[in-house]
């Protein structure tokens, strides 16, 4: 806790604001430790940072913060004695911003605790490694209940109960429950009235949320023969792609690696996403894994963790979609479930 | 859905924009009943309007609307060639806000919607009525399954798991489920420690989401001889205030109906909330039913739907609270589940 906060001080004393405004449940969490449904935390390049919280909150707070807590009816008077506020402004709403304009000089810094929070450290690599575990129990738990005429609602439920009755405290997202051709589609969401029967493809995208941290993963059961070559090269390219993982690493050459499979086997069209992306107490962090110019020179860094996800997709057919999480380490990776190995 | 549609076309036909953007899915559902997670949707004074949305949603939307919809990367054409652009500043970031602005001239509206979804037609209070029965039955089955040693986060488990298993798609907000003192917090959040042992109350508020449509119900059980003083003076004022619903009312003078009977017991102090709120896409919406200055003078109007929620609280203790969804009528109310009749 103490490093993160350091290293963002460090990196607001190079900014032209007195302090910044943190005011996302996420970002609270991730420099306090602290579960708030609402909260203004001021943090200064220097000082000890500040958290406003209203009455239900505050004797809570001062419990574990006792000199850092305000009542939340202080904060305007206590962004009015800065000469320059920032804020995230691809999190704050517009009226917001202007209300503290209204107080002071203000700069938006938009996602500016992304850079941080892709750097793992060891407690939150832990609470990765056991969302993607329960994460695998609950897919593969919910597999064992399959049944024909089951709906695709009605398998993404069961794997729900499973994870939030050990101790999940949420889903990651709605998850990806798909039967048939309808794995054809990447951001597909179950429905209740299509039922599977023996010969199905069922794929399942799902993840649960462990003390804050995400869980995503992806499987394929029952594969059909007209899907199976699909599998093995995704599977393929999932190997490939993991190969090339480690810090130091651009994550276009892991992209490129995936793709140089498909591109092998003419099928690289049927590829429709990018490869994979950072995750942690936001399902999607930075980095992303793709070849695109924006973001594919970005190296890997030593405590990332990210998801690496190829599939393939073909219309009226069917698609598989296989996904792995991993830790990036200084030689190579440390994959959390054993998929592609 | 015609009827909405022209109210906030009427509505802006006196504002001084060529069009308004419409981006939260909650406003984009209410005026168009789809349901989805990203679009944006351009409404003009006069001439229909257009929803732009990306790959995923597109062949969905032409076939319900085939002349309505555009791809979202004609967005940015399509705002430039206005004069003037009205936004939600209240719902969009502060840097979404700014690079509209980069485009065109742009008027923020804060929670322009409110108003018009205040006023429910007779589709959505059917399916506010369902939310409200479903979780009147979610809240009698916890508690028909509710033993000694089991804890609040179990309790609140079972509630949604009967909620989800009967067409709820989510619960309208993270229910509280409060045993014996704890009672006495409004927002106390239910603990997995904490466990029942008889004599305690039990304090149960939840709601669950039918079709969009959010539930919001308080009820107490086993409430032991010193809260049941509380109990009958926290129903009086329920009642006493729904005496005075029906449109053209003013809600401070429902809310004084209620704060009336704890001022004559000299316990108005240990009510510690506003009395009741709207309820509908939100679960809060206008009008608040309070006698604070900014909100006292407004009055009902036939087709609201609202909540009436009185509570007394004594730390150390613990507290009672009663909540009904009820419509308002042009002559009194129509309640949703019977309580304070």
């Amino acid at each position: 806790m103490t490093t993160r906060l350091s290293r963002a001080q460090t990196w607001l004393q190079d900014r032209q604001v007195e302090a910044m405004s943190i005011e996302e449940p996420v970002d609270i969490a991730y420099f306090t430790n602290l579960t708030l449904s609402m909260g203004k935390l001021l943090m200064f390049p220097k000082s000890p940072w500040k958290l406003f919280v209203d009455g239900r909150y505050l004797e809570a707070v001062r419990e574990v913060y006792p000199t850092h807590v305000e009542p939340l009816d202080r904060w305007e008077e206590s962004v009015k004695s800065l000469s320059c506020l920032g804020v995230d402004g691809a999190l704050l709403s517009w009226e917001t911003v202007s209300s503290y304009q209204m107080l002071t000089r203000v700069i938006s810094f938009p996602s500016w605790s992304m850079p941080f929070r892709q750097i793992k450290d060891r407690e939150e690599v832990v609470k990765l490694r056991r969302a993607a575990k329960l994460t695998l129990e609950g897919i593969q738990w919910s597999m064992g209940r399959l049944q024909e005429g089951m709906s695709e609602r009605d398998l993404a439920w069961i794997f729900e109960v499973f994870c939030r009755e050990r101790g999940g405290e949420q889903l990651s997202f709605s998850p990806i429950v798909a039967f048939g051709k309808n794995s054809a589609y990447p951001h597909y969401r179950p429905s209740k009235d299509v039922t599977w029967r023996r010969g199905q493809i069922v794929l399942i995208d799902a993840g649960v949320v462990i003390e804050g941290y995400a869980g995503d993963l992806t499987r394929c059961f029952h594969v059909p023969d007209p899907l199976r070559q699909l599998e093995q090269w995704v599977y393929q390219a999932g190997k490939q792609a993991l190969a090339h993982v480690k810090a130091g690493a651009l994550v276009k050459e892991i992209d490129q690696a995936a793709r140089e499979v498909f591109r092998k086997e003419g099928v690289e069209s049927s590829f429709l996403h990018s490869l994979g992306h950072g995750i942690g107490l936001d399902v999607h962090e930075l980095p992303r894994i793709s070849s695109k110019k924006e973001s594919g020179d970005v190296r890997l860094q030593e405590g990332m963790v990210v998801t690496i996800e190829p599939g393939l997709y073909r219309e009226g057919l069917g698609g598989v979609r296989l996904e792995e999480m991993v830790l990036v380490t200084k030689t190579g990776y440390e994959p959390f479930t054993g998929l592609f190995v």
